[in-house]
């Protein structure tokens, strides 16, 4: 999609498996596009290095320096109190100072949602943010909320991952009414486990569209646009079916031969989650978590769906949204 | 793999998606194979009209008259009450008459369930049979317990799952000492919802060899031989799985054509749980349980799988094992 504005875009340069390199490559990706400003948020030497590599001729790219970097599995919060400056918190930090848009990261997910909790707050009501958003390449379509933030969930915070994927959907995937679903373990009310049941009876007077319960193969028969979820359950199943796409492409390139066009078939299906990423959901500011083995172009593609974002005034009409499904269903928001 | 023993194994001929006539050829499959006597249970017209349709001159098959049928959806011990001459009761009950040594239906689970438990009786200590075995193409010697049976499992029933699923993979799947692992959304001990928390702690002290939390994507990589999680995740998991693989074989068939080898390799992955179904765990008796659409191979493939687990005293050794490790656990079993 080609956007009608110019958005500034703060890369944490120093996150993904591959860093400065593939972050850097990606922002020189994105900046020929056009219509993107990059500030390279990571170590200066390094990221420098890395943009000498490239022709840079006439893109509009930025170092900001930071120092240190949050890898995943450092317990989120205390890493960003013990390293205020690393790449992760300096890159928020300058959307919040309103030097950038919005800021988009292949590192840490825990990194990338706490800085974005602490430097934008999180909307009415909600307890952390929510991570949601399509990644079957067999349901392109389908956003699932929550992917793993949120466990043990109460009835509301189903409530609240059903609104901010309905407001996705609808906003960034163009789904006019999109239909919510919660995902149990057999059609009819009543099925399901208590966190579903109870649930159920919210989303009924929530104003959504909710079309009732899915269940895991409802997936893929076009049940639903949103499939809601506690974060344990699509957490499981996010990396399950990252496995499952792994072992897939193993298996057909054992069976058929490494150069069988059904192995990059299925490898293109399996890398839906590494061609950009997505939005966090539920904080007033836009943070862009993509996935640590993007490539160059998945680096880019996040750029992408930041700007996409911006455009559509994602951030915005979800806390808008969000407030009025909680005031339908007389929580308090 | 052939018995050495002749068994007598009740057929559930009503019970499937195409019945009798699927159950019907697939008792005549297995009963050519030899080494097991067939008894079919159902309307009597309908299946002497099947079984004359096949060459079953010297076949070990018996009709047993039985009256009415539970279907998929209806509630399993309502419709036993309303109907105790229906296929699976009687199926069933001549199990428990000494009449046969194995149940196996491809109909209804929960009625499958429901017959077993009323005429078996549960092993001590349980609250409801457990549902599993392996059913991933992709990971066929990865047994996932619970399936669906039991939702918002307190700790002790996922130990019990454990002990379950380690025992079938030991004496069915023949793994030595199998790795038992418990289903989360982090590696290290102290990740997961409270529920996988509590387990954790009880697993440690199990004597089951205990390898800690897997993650949705471990279940690829040979991290463990059972997974254990709660009805509702695995469940879901099941559902997915074979909505997703029904969803690749289509994808594969549109990009490459119909008569493309990937798209039967994938469908050979994908009909893994139609192969022949798997024996309820925690009853004092074998009901093997199979899934509705199986083909008459899946039939044979189910009364197979009974065989191989009369033939391992499977039940009996399940029964010992989960007793052995609730005492060492300090749960009264």
């Amino acid at each position: 999609m080609s956007t009608s504005k110019t958005h500034t875009i703060a890369l944490d340069a120093m996150g993904g498996d591959v860093a400065p390199s593939v972050p850097v490559a990606g922002a020189v990706l994105a900046a020929r596009k056009g219509n993107v400003n990059v500030l390279l948020v990571g170590d200066p030497d390094a990221v420098r290095a890395e943009l000498a590599k490239h022709d840079t001729a006439g893109l509009s790219i930025q170092v900001v320096p930071s120092e240190g970097v949050i890898r995943e599995g450092e317990p989120p919060a205390m890493a960003l109190r013990g390293k205020p400056r690393a790449s992760i918190a300096v890159a928020t930090g300058l959307v919040k100072a309103g030097k950038a848009d919005a800021v988009v990261s292949m590192g840490s997910t825990g990194a990338a949602m706490a800085a974005a909790v602490l430097a934008f707050g999180l909307f009415p009501g909600l307890e952390r943010p929510a991570l949601g958003g399509p990644f079957i390449g067999l349901a392109p379509r389908v956003s699932i909320v929550d992917l793993g933030s949120q466990v043990d969930c109460k009835p509301l915070q189903m409530l609240s991952f059903g609104a901010l994927g309905s407001t996705f959907s609808h906003v960034y995937s163009g789904v006019r009414s999109p239909r919510v679903g919660l995902l149990s373990v057999g059609s009819e009310e009543g099925k399901g486990n208590a966190q579903v049941k109870e649930a159920y009876a919210l989303f009924k007077k929530s104003g959504l569209n909710f079309v009732g319960n899915v269940e895991g193969h409802d997936i893929f028969a076009d049940k639903a646009d949103v499939v809601v979820c506690d974060g344990f359950v699509g957490n499981v199943l996010l990396k399950y079916t990252e496995g499952l796409a792994e072992a897939a492409a193993r298996y057909l390139a054992e069976a058929l031969g490494p150069r069988s066009p059904a192995v990059k078939a299925i490898a293109d299906l399996a890398s839906l989650a590494e061609q950009g990423g997505g939005p966090l959901f539920g904080v007033n500011g836009l943070s862009v978590i993509g996935h640590g083995r993007s490539k160059a172009e998945g680096v880019a593609g996040g750029i992408d769906v930041a700007a996409r974002c911006l455009e559509s005034d994602l951030v915005r009409r979800m806390r808008d949204d969000l407030a009025a499904v909680m005031a339908r269903s007389g929580a308090h928001a």
